[in-house]
């Protein structure tokens, strides 16, 4: 009988050369996860990788997932690593080794390839994975990407370009709505990377450079409006919860018991955080203009009169 | 039209001497809350508050909601003030705050004696409170009580006695069995209260003494489980939480929007926090059996067999 | 006899009222302390002084004192606000304390004005504050500026400009070479203030704007060199403490006993925070030009050939 | 040309088997460093080793070393481990591993046999370790004992005796006196141990059990004198200090970039420890007794008259 085997397929290179080595000497389930980074045709990669000898390819679709289970909890952790860059591959790693794993467990194998970081998810769950394979991509998300060259921003300090205003809209923590228009959370963090990265933000230079335009004007509208309604002792705390969530991930330990009790302090501790940021978009920084700045009720829903965002006379403008 | 006043009534000197004071002036509304010390006549004490003038008398019986949502919570996050000794005073004060202001609102006045230092709770409610008021006392409750003379606790160093054995069962945090037998909490406290108090645990020697016997030996229980149970990097976590828990709650706090994202927390971190811890209680100390702690399943249930406490064979002896 | 008065004097309308006011009835010491803030006329300032009344002018030189014991510990503790700009009236007023006090010892007197929020250090150290005098400006220092209009930063969404770039050289955490010409602490707030400033570096709008340049920039450059040599647990501990010294500081609780272990804490922190980093000054950011990071050993002096900043074949160009 | 070995002798069965081994194929050259436990004859040990085949025999007076860089910097961060009791091996590891280099440096040597655990403290100082050797025994020292029977405490469980009194005197965190009369940090260990261990105080049962009277009876006193003389910020910040101390110890990281910044603050904090605390030592535990707590001025020096401690009208008594 043949050996079956779970490929974590991305396409590059990499894992092209790995679905045909191992297609020689098992049926390989080729896995291709969507992070929603928006670019890559889904269609194409299913037929390359049968092409290239993959017994089986799966495609699982896992844009809403990481937006609302991986993004919004970085958003309400406002997880920055060190450099000060949002997270990124560290964010989506722990979900491909969930998704391998499942689809692992369906097809009764317990071999998965490559995922050489994530085997300390999956080895704990009693998946093997095998050494020496080569690194499956989980750095072109929705949340951002680790690049060689900038693909979603602008360059700043060429073209300046005329300042763009959004207004993001939060309920208990969660956007919800973008220039008063309801949105789901992976929409708003597309719809404000298009925009801040038309105007530069989200750039970090490092030894691995990141892009991460919309997560980086999310975080910093999100900042704001817990800057205005969060309790200065409950800010103050918060701010060493947020720190340890972002080391804890980017350490890569999303699998840790003690990521569940931050998580659900940080989901508390946004129970007061609602209201409008309107954001000055330009120059490479997302800067709240902060007179706009409005907590609401807790009841707040975006587009029913409650915000006249659009209106002549702007309740907003009068005080700070 | 009489002035309606709501009166904290504890029976002492104090209340009564304001209750005859307000009584010249208002109808007073007497409110006894029973915290589950214990040796209060509630019967005697409505009467003596209509022979003292109360215009009415409300008994609070506020045992299950104190044990249940203060206790409960003190005792997950170890609660210890800094001297060493469980919370007492300021555990029951935000919770009799509560229920004077229900009867305030109940009775549609915001005249509220005397409460002196409750004041940080009551204001901000929109509750009046006088000053120059007596201080009622929050001292004598279930948890444990602010004493002059030592009232539930024996000399462990006039009279050893003999060794006595307990085991407490918690499932995710919570007592729930002592010795096998289920209880709610307010009985697990109770019941460790009687028995460690004649070993002279949870006596504290200060500016004020404290007992607090029950609390003490389920701390101690509490502890010992989260040692084996808890993960390396949360126990570490959690005992900042947990200290920022106990001064928050000790400073007068409780109404912090920074307490309920600590709960939130440290709810989350008793996932695990499942076995039995067999104490030997002797000699003014509560110490772990270490080789009998064991922690058990999810759904673990006392008393079905899976855990046979009293079988001649018991099967914690055989391994740590 | 007449009394004595210690008067804080900054040459506002607050303070020239206020002289006016206590010339009346007695006789004023006013007191001009020199931050650094390089805008004031001294010897105007003391003319006008003995103009409206003062019986004695002192001015104070504290421009090294201010650099040297409060911008460093502020510098190497990366101290921020929530907000994000660096303290400026906060980190100044203790030092005014200091300086009134000692005029008022040494013309034997225990009044001082005004000062409202300076109580807090008065007051322990035995000196009586007047309230309802007007507030003294502190809010004007070498380290920033809380201003309603921009002074010294250039609007950078109006105009780009070339990029600047900068070498910062620390020893031990302290800033000593500027593009290595060795200087004091307060020149390279001062160099990096200009140099920054001119690219709308160290704005920060809000309730009240603040402008910082100098502060802003040097904080980046120090913040860079602790990411490459700080060890890592050292610098997630180091995290929580600077920002307990910022939250104290902003705080006003200079004073309080637990500044100066967290000062003993940051600066054996810098023990091995010597080295360069090349900042790019544009477009409102400073960015480290991380490539030419390089931490140098325990003896760096810049200017010996060590570091042969303007040599034709760049050493530090060779590798990250 | 032979071979030079450096071996940690302790005499026990291990280090024997090693030292035979060693010395058929090296010149070992074995060292016996003395931390305080007091009961082993370096004599005699001396002898054994040469009779094993030592072709050197180096014995190390690391008392007072122990005391004074080690012990006292524990007592002064309250080190207990997690199960609350005082470090014991991984304390006195360090200071072995430094010995054990410095006598290989010196006989220009880098083999160092056995310290399987030191290896983390020796092989980054470029000292090869070999693996597969007999552990050392660094739990016998002056500040406690990891140990299978107990060694130096009483059983308070079947024998409570009469209760002791003894006064330890603290300046700035350094126990300068018992009862009256001036000691060195190693005596005050002593002769508290002598003490406290005739009460059974500072035993601690476990899965490895450890014996500390005289550690666990100095913390206690130290403890107490802090919780009157700390500032409440202070106190507060200084906890989660002495936790990541106590953690980085126990984790075998005494070299870690981290432990010296928290050096610093903890000695920082040590400003106002002065003072005198009477425990009473009885039935297992070291207590205060509270009103004789008395904190004193800078420059206090015990015998002096400062405090008539044996003076029939003593005043401590009078108050609070």
């Amino acid at each position: 009988m043949t050996r079956r085997v779970v490929l974590a397929y991305s396409g590059g290179h990499g894992s092209s050369a790995a679905l045909k080595l191992l297609a020689e000497q098992a049926d390989v389930i080729a896995v291709a996860v969507d992070f929603g980074a928006g670019d890559v045709d889904f269609c194409a990669l299913r037929r390359r990788a049968v092409s290239e000898g993959a017994a089986e390819v799966v495609v699982v679709d896992a844009r809403e997932e990481f937006a609302n289970g991986y993004c919004l909890p970085a958003l309400q952790a406002n997880a920055l690593v060190v450099d000060g860059h949002p997270l990124v591959a560290s964010l989506a790693r722990p979900l491909l080794a969930k998704h391998l794993g499942a689809v692992a467990r369906e097809h009764d194998t317990q071999t998965v390839h490559p995922l050489t970081k994530a085997r300390d998810v999956l080895v704990p769950n009693g998946i093997r994975v095998h050494a020496r394979t080569p690194h499956l991509s989980t750095s072109r998300t929705l949340w951002g990407r680790s690049v060689g060259q900038w693909e979603c921003t602008e360059d700043a300090s060429v073209n300046l370009g005329v300042p763009d205003e959004v207004v993001v809209t939060f309920e208990r923590g969660v956007p919800i709505a973008v220039d008063g228009e309801t949105v789901r959370v992976a929409e708003a963090v597309q719809r404000l990377g298009h925009r801040a990265g038309a105007h530069g933000i989200g750039r970090f230079e490092g030894q691995v450079s990141h892009e991460a335009p919309g997560a980086a004007a999310l975080i910093a509208a999100h900042r704001e409006l817990e800057a205005i309604t969060l309790d200065r002792d409950l800010a103050r705390f918060k701010h060493g919860v947020d720190r340890r969530w972002a080391e804890l991930v980017s350490d890569g330990l999303w699998v840790s018991p003690l990521r569940r009790p931050l998580d659900a302090f940080v989901r508390q501790a946004q129970e007061s955080v609602s209201g409008e940021v309107r954001l000055v978009l330009h120059a490479g920084r997302a800067a709240a203009a902060g007179r706009h700045l409005r907590p609401v009720g807790r009841r707040y829903r975006p587009g029913t009169g409650q915000t006249p965002l659009g209106s002549t006379q702007h309740p907003n403008t009068q005080a700070s």
